[in-house]
């Protein structure tokens, strides 16, 4: 096992009616700041059940936090917390809100060009405002980390950051929050969460006994439960769903072994590029990524076939096979593709995503940094 | 899934050397008492490398805190706080002497009689000395939780207690701090993370389908890594044990679920009774529990017979009898007895015992309150 740091100080109040109790965990003379994306917040009522849990607390909004948040955007956020002295933040939303809202808070008090905090992955941020969440759509784990992901879209990138001040103070995970989504947003929310597990999963053995069973555990869970969370408005599902796309990003699975993050990086480019949906790119990344990568990732293939799938017959590389036709097989099954072929994409534009990648510095990737720009062009090739 | 909050502040700094920067966090003004149990934390070195990590701050020390830690040897650390103006807490040692830790921080600021602490839980604790934790013996989850158990010998009382302000500010986990250890502690160290597990674990289903997998993923890795990290120095076993005792009771794999502890309550009173070492007592309880709660925890005992043990021939019935042995003989084979036969206590003791749990208010058990004095009868005499 390597050594690792767990420090995670986020507050979790988990069930049905959590909402109601927020105001107990911001200041009672706090400026509030309610940050949310589009009306649907507002329209099922979840804003004013916020508001009410606020009670008489001084309280402003700022809607329409995009989908992939932008830079631009999140900085009439900034103006208006300095115009109107807010002094707490509410995000109310998803993996965007909640990430535009750790951007927000770590801008608002950057001394110098705010945008100097994407391109220093926010390492330089020595201040930030206090701020919790409301989660409504189950997939980033942006709830219960400190990180966040930005585009600039003058500059078409998308980028990571990433800051011990970024932490949600609080987050509320109501489960029934998530009936009015609608379902291709929770299949998408299924992938990310596996994706994510994967990616501090399938790399190489490394002693982590315990991560490495309970990221099976997530991907069982998400295997066993994500199809009924999708089709259906059954509390149990949406409550483990929930849950489990919280853990698979909280920091705990990826404590002291190795991490790949190589899919989401290349994923991130197709997201710029094309304005394909998050999880959609990593479903066509991920299983590519794991043909290419099948020799260095060869050990933990074959745990994961066996463990995950209960794949066990056949020779090593049959078993392999198996674990990422299935794999596959579960993204479709969700309606997410796995090809770019889906998007209209084809090997004419590899070239220019491959450029991106150098351009971003994305030119030593995955969890033994083998990962060149060639190898990335391999993975896109195989994706296609 | 039950609604839960799940919040636990203390940063883990984790691996091989890392007690060298504890003074990161510990304020640089502080007057630091060291508490620790017996000679060996001097002996093997550690108390000098804490010395070392702590610089130029003023230190004192305060030694000899028992297995079971007595209120009455507690005391004597809270008038040495008093009288030297301590203002930070640094625990070096097990399971003890962290609860033990624990009791001192609350009870130096408590208003009244400190005893009173025990008797409510420490539900009335206002406010708490700031403490860490340097971790040598993995077992009992205390370096990242808020709770502890404390005895007081003048009334031959065993007592858990719990409150939000009793999680170290950091615990430093050095799977090499554990290689000094006799081979009886570490085995009690995997039973009773094991069972710290079971009692969060094996009660009935209720939709935790992520917590079930989190659990079983600790047992499983209980199984494999235990017998190797008793026997051997190995680090990775070593390292594995230690993260798996954490994890096993830091609040994580309890959060949603129903949660029994009826092992734990009437072990307390074997310990109280007879000093039997509290993992020992819980050997010998779990067995006979599972067994007269067989009927209750079905479903739970036949899910536990699959996944963690791979039972899948046979009735229902044999599948259950079959994980039982399993258990019993896993405890067995590292020298962890499981009848009370092994500590001379025969049927005539029984009385006593129920006796005692009556007084102590032990008379709802479990994790639906079934487990009477009468039901408790029944597991001490199959525990024979």
């Amino acid at each position: 096992m390597q050594n690792f740091d767990l420090y995670n100080p986020t507050r979790i109040l988990f069930g049905q009616g959590r909402v109601a109790e927020l105001g107990q965990w911001v200041p009672a003379d706090a400026r509030v700041l309610i940050l949310f994306g589009g009306e649907s917040a507002r329209k099922n009522g979840t804003l004013d059940e916020v508001r009410a849990a606020l009670g008489q607390r001084s309280v402003s909004e700022f809607g329409g936090i995009e989908p992939n948040p932008s830079y631009e955007t999140l900085m009439r956020a900034v103006e208006q917390i300095k115009r109107e002295n807010i002094d707490f933040l509410l995000a109310v939303g998803g993996g965007s809100v909640i990430d535009g809202t750790k951007f927000i808070a770590a801008a608002v008090h950057y001394e110098g060009d705010p945008m100097e905090i994407l391109f220093t992955y926010a390492g330089n941020v020595k201040k930030a405002m206090p701020f919790g969440s409301v989660l409504t759509l189950p997939a980033t784990g942006s709830e219960m980390n400190n990180g966040g992901v930005v585009t600039i879209k003058s500059k078409g990138a998308k980028l990571p950051f990433r800051n011990a001040l970024l932490f949600p103070q609080f987050s509320v995970l109501d489960p029934t929050k998530t009936y009015t989504l609608p379902q291709r947003q929770l299949a998408n929310g299924v992938v990310d969460s596996f994706v994510h597990v994967m990616e501090q999963y399938l790399t190489y053995p490394a002693g982590g006994h315990a991560q490495d069973r309970f990221a099976e555990g997530l991907l069982q869970t998400l295997i066993e439960i994500g199809p009924k969370a999708v089709e259906t408005q059954e509390y149990e599902a949406r409550a483990s769903l929930m849950w489990v796309a919280t853990l698979a990003l909280n920091g705990l699975i990826g404590a002291g072994v190795p991490q790949d993050w190589a899919t989401h990086m290349i994923g991130h480019e197709l997201t710029a590029k094309y304005n394909i949906d998050h999880a959609r790119t990593l479903a066509v990344v991920l299983p590519a990524m794991l043909q290419v990568r099948r020799a260095a990732k060869h050990a933990k293939l074959l745990q994961y076939a066996e463990r995950v799938w209960n794949i066990t017959g056949g020779d090593e590389e049959a078993r392999i096979d198996a674990a990422i036709a299935k794999t596959r097989a579960f993204f479709e099954s969700l309606e997410l593709p796995t090809h770019l072929s889906a998007y209209d994409i084809g090997k004419d534009a590899i070239d220019a995503l491959v450029e991106q990648l150098k351009a971003h510095g994305m030119i030593a990737l995955g969890e033994r940094q083998e990962i060149t720009p060639e190898v990335s062009r391999a993975v896109l090739e195989a994706a296609l």
